[in-house]
């Protein structure tokens, strides 16, 4: 199924437009302080997040799964939700692939299919974390950092095959995030198992196109839990460091340590000009793979701060890749990636207000006070106005999950696909 | 020094009134779903948190402590700089003292001076956990869980002597706070140390005037390494049961693990009749102490959500004693103390705004979306509007903070102490 | 398969006896002190660990599982599986059933098996976590917290029926494990949640017959991410209190918030008689399910010594319930069970090697150092060659580990069964 | 007072030495795997941990401090302190500095002062964390990140001058910890406090001697609570390459979030080279500055498996600094530093016996369940003998505990120093 942009339009007219006037109310205080609430808005509209093939269907966790009806089944259907989704919000013009789950059969249609929806297609995922039917060796105990030489060619094999089905879709990135690591101490030695990363990591990035980007992921634990090879973003960078300017470090914000400042990272990581790309999601525990902004909307805040701190400041940081990366295991995943792309734009609103001159000022005269009302200013503003005002102007639902609600389309996708089928994948 | 109603007034008569403005906006949008944002104005002017003496002076850590100009040095100034706080904020009517620190040497002349102030004596605290010069046991070892039966008996006649004091004051409830535990495995035998506790808790109980409530705090750690008698919730609650209905469990916002669920606890205790009272303060790593709402504000808010739902419907639980147990060791105390005033009021505000009967029906149809999105209208509402309608209401100042800076509160003090005085206490 | 005596006698017959130099160092050292190493190698030969069901096949997380050959697809074959286990270390003479995963076709032929392998039926599971394809009402909600009627009276029903069932077998206790929480905030109305457990609680214990107890666990989180409504020990405690006599609360050594100081629950426990079983597994960051004392052995120490303590002294808390509960992602189940023994009876050899008169008296004395010598003194030993003896007297193989290789277990599994059975359950 | 060999010579007569047959066994046991129990007897005899000078005296709290009689109160009882320890167990042969608590009035008499105990001085300590009376610029908001450039500049020359003083005592190395960081979110700019902090570790660095080497410690927190500018290895690390080669990164074991795995960290700082130091202790929470082996004994031993490899593997990295810093809120600071040396020793020795070769070979077979077991093995190891013959060797008390007792030193230097003696500090 697919939304017309007369069904959206049709949709806002009815729609309460009571929040023009918070508008006018937020440009007259942010005015004052040089801040171009039209530009925000203008800012949010063009703001894009890719959609990776793997959340359109159920999650699950290690003790079951319960499934959704309508799931697609295939890449074209999970296009078609990703079209829904951009439809809806205007906000989802990307997907990201994980092969072997997306191989397309029909690399043709399949462009046809995504060009249809004005999706593009962001950065390519390998995973060697699994064993497929195919495969001769197992990763069980590792890939890129196996000792065994057969299962790091076959897993550097795998990632070569990834950048050329990504090449003739016109990806420009590699994603590699590995499961590397042991589950008990003495299982591995560390330093042959870096080692062994680091140089599988530059086979894979020699055959990687000039215009591309490999991006490196970290992670503390799970699925394995005494130890993972790239355990954080030190590792990641000094590995991204070694292969080349093209590698860099992505943040995915549920991999880390129990009260890690993350922002913090970010802003090294953008000083350094190493920061590739983000995954979004939220957590409470480890990596939860919650709706992004529905545990710590403040710290992603924070994480947008330095964000676009970066992108005003850090020409040496290249464009970053956006992704949400969650997991689906209560709700509607497409109610649930609406929510997440409604959080990232507030988050994102609400840095781009930060009175940013009167913060250094504050922070020159160490004015911790002031410091944390500047900060607080912007955060505690209710920026959904502003994410009304981009959504019409981009013809983009001003409300998507109500839009979403009222078209009925996951009743649809049920009529469509039925109750059983299932996103491949995990 | 002390500010006059006049003086905040005419602070009044010039700040910006366009708050008034969003007052209409949101009183529009909420009264549709039956929340009366007069009623909301109203509850904020009447909210009232306690003030501790020990957090008017500069904090610090076991690394040292930075100190500040103008430091209160007697309760009697302790009391004068909580004067300035409630003129201020009109929120902050009460103080909390701690003996042996804060023991007046005239009664008659601090309860006036508390009087002229409109400051009432909430719950007094006890302390177990320093050697006083004069004392003859060391609690080294620990007070009331000690094996030394001597000093268990002296920290239970501290205790009965600090209801003695409160007696005079007009306090009518208890706080103890426990460092008891141990540094290393195998110091104390958890069994004699749980049932010594208990044994002296009930001595103290015996104590306590009918009208009077004592609050059992638990934390997990500091100043103890390895292990805390009362580590949590769980193990105070089971002593407030022991001990008879005046006994209850006080939750400090900073004592808990990575990570836990507090606003459950809180939902727990309440339903049981046995939440008795709250310290607030914000933390990212352990028992931080720094300004409330500055690192977790959407904690806070879930809190408050389950504190607004209980005081709703549990009319089991008796009225709660809020207080503000923070320690300031960067800013200037008051102007800490009004920042977290305000995120206390403004996380009331928006658990108020909740619309109870929207998320009842959502919950009975288990819309987890729809449940997130009632919380997050609410939460990602600006309602400083309405903390500044009720200041107005209450002859407080409109924004407490600039005022505080207007009036140059922090020189006057200085002025009139000097730069060396030195709060007593920690 | 099947390991008979003579075989394990033979084994034992070459393995090297220099261990026994090794028991007259450590009876001269400890006789001194009035312990007894004969006594303690004959407790630790009469120990008994319950094998859970599901432990038997190759584990897995959301990112897959690797197999493992020749697993057990049957309920029989499971059995046939602890008794080789029990055959070599005659610590595992139980096994704990999971329902609906190991209902028995034929009781029976089951009761026969069992019986030859000299396996008793231990704690029955249930399980309210899973949809099941003959269920009507879904748990993706909630199973006993649910706010639909009807799915917590199928899960009320689901109990008792476990209790049918294992009455026919000879168990004595039901095991109440609850995934039931939220994943968002808001999702649950915290307080009907836990009033939903407790009622349902109720209801499953009015059925309990007189000899058996009911062990209700607790977990901060997974599957759920958010909140869990029996999130902790108190929650557990206060629920096992409102059901009566017969319900208690169950450890397992997974389910806490990090740092959390397990050994003090355990004695808190104990002391009040509330102590049922007890669930063994090792963890870095979360309910990782690794083999028992592979990333913490010192921590498995110090609850064994509450343990030991608890069971000299407290009469009031009945005899517990031992079970393993991991997850095998790596190594052969049965190798990794074999570990977890051993690691369960070195530390509970060293538990009761811990002098406790003089712990004692150093406690009295606050001689905090020689408290820490103590305990470590007895942690620093090495007690294998106890444990060797205590196989050797009972018949099982003096290093099971060895055995069980030299045996060629699994080659003989894979050569009846298959490379790709695969045990029922997660 | 000093204890003199003869002392020592005596007390070791009448020691128990039934350990030697212990030695017996364990070289019967070992040397069939290659391993020789001889040449680790000499490496423990040859082992060396400096004492910092701060760990004499009693350590505190922010809750406060309970004293402790008799501690050293000048530079000078310090070092007979360090020379006490090491008459008892001939490996705490170093000092560690701590400016500007360690100033030496008269260079020679203390160089004396510190051979007559055969004392070497290990790396210095800079200090600019604390103000110090006579300091013209407050480190409140920082020291070498500071916005203030007056304040950086003086924490340079500061270093600096702590180099010199250095230089005169023979010492070869500065530590640099900083407390550098920010209480609240928007106080400090991220990026520019760490290029601050780049830029004035190179000024300190442009005055390194040739043979002098600098260490950079991280911290994730404590005493700043939302960031601390190094906050980790990655940070360290980047700086130190930044610096130059004579930079290294400094680990401390408390210095890590929860559930951080050290072991990692240590052996990628080994591969690259770049590991310069190491400060032991224990904790269960934060910072807890425990006794060292108190709480996580196995951490211990695995962190030293890191550690043995990589002086037998990477040439690459230089001699390392080891160094005790922990804090003795509880016991005797003296009991509590030859309970930490004993510990060191035991991971030590522990590490030495692991058969490399077989673990190299099972890493080769991915034989998880071996490589656990070869850890295992030399954990369980009893390993004490092997400590007390390295001590007779070097006419250390085999008990160097029971002599501390037995020859009553903590009474003798009360009656020295008097029991209100404070060590200066923190």
């Amino acid at each position: 199924m697919k939304l017309t942009t007369n069904q959206i339009f049709d949709f806002n007219k009815h729609e309460d437009d009571s929040y023009e006037s918070e508008i006018d109310y937020l440009n007259n205080k942010f005015s004052k302080k040089g801040i171009s609430v039209d530009e925000i808005i203008k800012k949010l509209g063009s703001f894009n997040v890719a959609i990776p093939s793997w959340a359109l269907g159920a999650g699950g966790t290690r003790f079951g799964r319960f499934s959704y009806g309508g799931e697609p089944s295939s890449l074209e259907q999970k296009l078609d939700d990703i079209g829904i989704l951009n439809s809806l919000t205007k906000t989802a013009g990307a997907v990201s692939l994980h092969i072997p789950w997306d191989i397309p059969s029909d690399v043709n249609a399949i462009k046809e299919k995504a060009e249809s929806h004005r999706i593009l297609f962001d950065a390519m995922n390998s995973n060697t974390f699994q064993d497929q039917p195919h495969l001769e060796h197992t990763y069980k105990f590792g890939s890129l950092n196996s000792v065994h030489k057969n299962a790091r060619e076959q897993a550097v094999e795998h990632n070569k095959e990834v950048i050329r089905i990504g090449k003739e879709l016109g990806s420009k990135s590699l994603t590699v995030w590995l499961a590397d690591g042991a589950n008990f101490p003495g299982q591995l030695n560390f330093q042959t198992a870096l080692q062994n990363t680091e140089d599988s990591l530059k086979k894979i990035y020699s055959d990687l196109p000039e215009d591309w980007r490999m991006f490196i992921e970290y992670k503390p634990y799970e699925p394995n839990f005494y130890s993972t090879t790239i355990q954080d973003w030190g590792t990641s960078f000094m590995l991204a460091n070694a292969c080349g300017e093209k590698a860099m470090t992505l943040v995915d914000l549920g991999h880390h340590l129990p009260n890690t400042n993350i922002e913090q990272i970010v802003a090294t990581l953008m000083l350094k000009g190493k920061l590739g790309g983000f995954h979004f999601n939220d957590s409470k525990y480890g990596d939860d793979d919650l709706t992004v902004g529905s545990i710590k909307p403040y710290s992603l805040f924070l994480i947008f701060n330095e964000l676009v701190y970066g992108m005003e400041n850090n020409s040496q940081n290249p464009d970053l890749a956006w992704m949400i990366d969650a997991s689906h295991n209560t709700k509607d995943p497409l109610e649930d990636l609406i929510q997440s792309l409604e959080a990232i734009l507030i988050a994102y609103a609400q840095a781009l207000l930060v009175d940013r001159k009167a913060l250094y000022e504050a922070q020159q005269e160490s004015d911790v006070v002031k410091c944390q009302e500047l900060l607080q200013d912007a955060y505690r503003t209710d920026v959904r106005s502003l994410l009304k005002a981009a959504r019409k102007e981009t013809n983009a639902a001003i409300n998507p999950l109500e839009a979403y609600r009222s078209f009925k389309v996951r009743k649809q996708l049920i009529e469509e696909r039925g109750t059983s089928s299932r996103a491949s994948g995990l």
